[in-house]
């Protein structure tokens, strides 16, 4: 069975425009973007149609690609100190010379839509309210909108990054779940996967993932976007694999488009966040 | 083999009485304990002792039980900004009525030597130099003592407490161990347990874990402390599981001796990281 993630996408953008039309006022979420990385530009151009279909202000602050560190922190800065902004995202990757850590732990925890700063992170695996890294948030979206309790399972991780496989490991353990995280030093990996009753893929590597490495019945979600000869694939080789799970993300239309929709929920989260931090 | 926590606890006080003694200044650190919690009183006189046998400065605060919340973050404040304090703990638990979360937040993250902080956790996620909850460093300390390799094993903690069990997995996956985390909602604990080349025990029940739950020649780490008619007992069943596992720490004399040990070194490393932030 396929989890359809553009098909949740599509209902969950309703819902949020729903939502925010109750509001009294009107959010704003500000982009930053240093320099001019085409996929940046793409990335940028899906959060604004986000924005404009949900019903957010959209400030968009476009910097040259030769901007300091020290520039960029008293621009976020600004922002902070912005009442009508309710969400601040600098996109990444930045140019090496910026201080790309320093960058991101300058936004306010409440305003960090991104969910990246040290200190949401800290609040994530302490279980407090916080802004959660996107993708991850959107798996358990994608997972709890089929009924798929996480309580009573063992979910194998792979690949432990900081926007992907960490954030995902600690929301997995709030909920419950038993988690193990495999990485690209994990010996003997396909002993791990084949105990996993969810596999969770976030490499970047095209078919990591076979049907040998996986349990029967297994749910398999795949963060992956690998992109050859202008055709995307997964992590996973889904004609394979798709044969022995009980449920899969296919690659484009799962994982994917649910990470856009959740920037728009962190947007309104933010926003009450907001209201109960006292400063 | 007993992994000899006593010991090493012994070897690694006189290591820093070494370091410490080279430092040009005598480094202070600040114990703020409420009310008069006797397991509290134990705790402290055990960190007064180091304090004295490694030539700390030991700069003792006892408050009142029912001193509120805003008056304890204030002297936590004079603390912060006090520069011959180069640590500060705040003795746990503390009374129903004051916020401990708030409390542990209030202490800046380079004076945090117990690392409990949201700042220093999602550091420590993030592989960023930062202050670690003791018992998981001693953990490592101790594994390292013996030579034992962490990139090629598959680690299972079963407990996922603040203080050991989340702390513990971030320092390992950090250290390129593949990682399983357990817990009271976990099903089939003995199926997993009885995969890890290291289990690590941190459930805070007496023999929870006994030979039938290992695989053979694990090396087990047991956290517990249990008493029972005044005598210690761990989370493991130390005579069964010795018969089969390859290391072993004993309780009393393994993971509880380093603890007190590593408050120290944290003091030391504050002490270092303080010189690199920039306020």
């Amino acid at each position: 069975m396929i989890l359809d993630g553009k098909k949740l996408q599509e209902k969950k953008l309703l819902i949020l425009r729903e939502k925010v039309l109750k509001l009294e006022k009107k959010l704003t979420l500000c982009v930053i973007q240093v320099g001019n990385d085409s996929a940046s530009c793409v990335y940028v151009n899906q959060k604004k149609k986000m924005a404009d279909f949900v019903g957010f202000n959209f400030k968009y602050i476009k910097l040259d690609e030769d901007i300091t560190t020290s520039e960029l922190l008293s621009i976020i800065e600004q922002e902070n100190n912005d009442d009508e902004v309710s969400g601040i995202i600098v996109q990444m990757p930045l140019a090496k010379h910026i201080d790309a850590q320093l960058v991101q732990n300058k936004i306010k925890y409440y305003k960090d839509v991104d969910g990246l700063s040290d200190i949401n992170v800290g609040r994530l695996v302490h279980n407090k309210k916080c802004l959660v890294s996107c993708t991850p948030r959107g798996i358990l979206e994608l997972l709890e909108e089929y009924n798929i309790n996480l309580s009573d399972k063992h979910v194998v991780i792979v690949g432990r990054s900081n926007l992907v496989g960490k954030p995902l490991a600690s929301l997995l353990l709030n909920k419950d779940a038993t988690v193990t995280v495999c990485h690209s030093k994990t010996k003997n990996l396909a002993d791990i996967t084949s105990l996993a009753d969810i596999l969770i893929v976030a490499v970047g590597k095209k078919h990591f993932i076979d049907a040998s490495m996986i349990k029967d019945n297994a749910i398999v979600i795949d963060v992956g976007i690998n992109r050859e000869n202008n055709k995307l694939y997964g992590d996973v080789d889904f004609d394979s694999v798709k044969q022995k799970a009980s449920y899969i993300t296919p690659v484009p239309g799962g994982v994917g488009p649910m990470t856009v929709v959740e920037i728009g929920y962190n947007l309104l989260l933010a926003y009450n966040l907001r209201s109960e931090v006292d400063e």
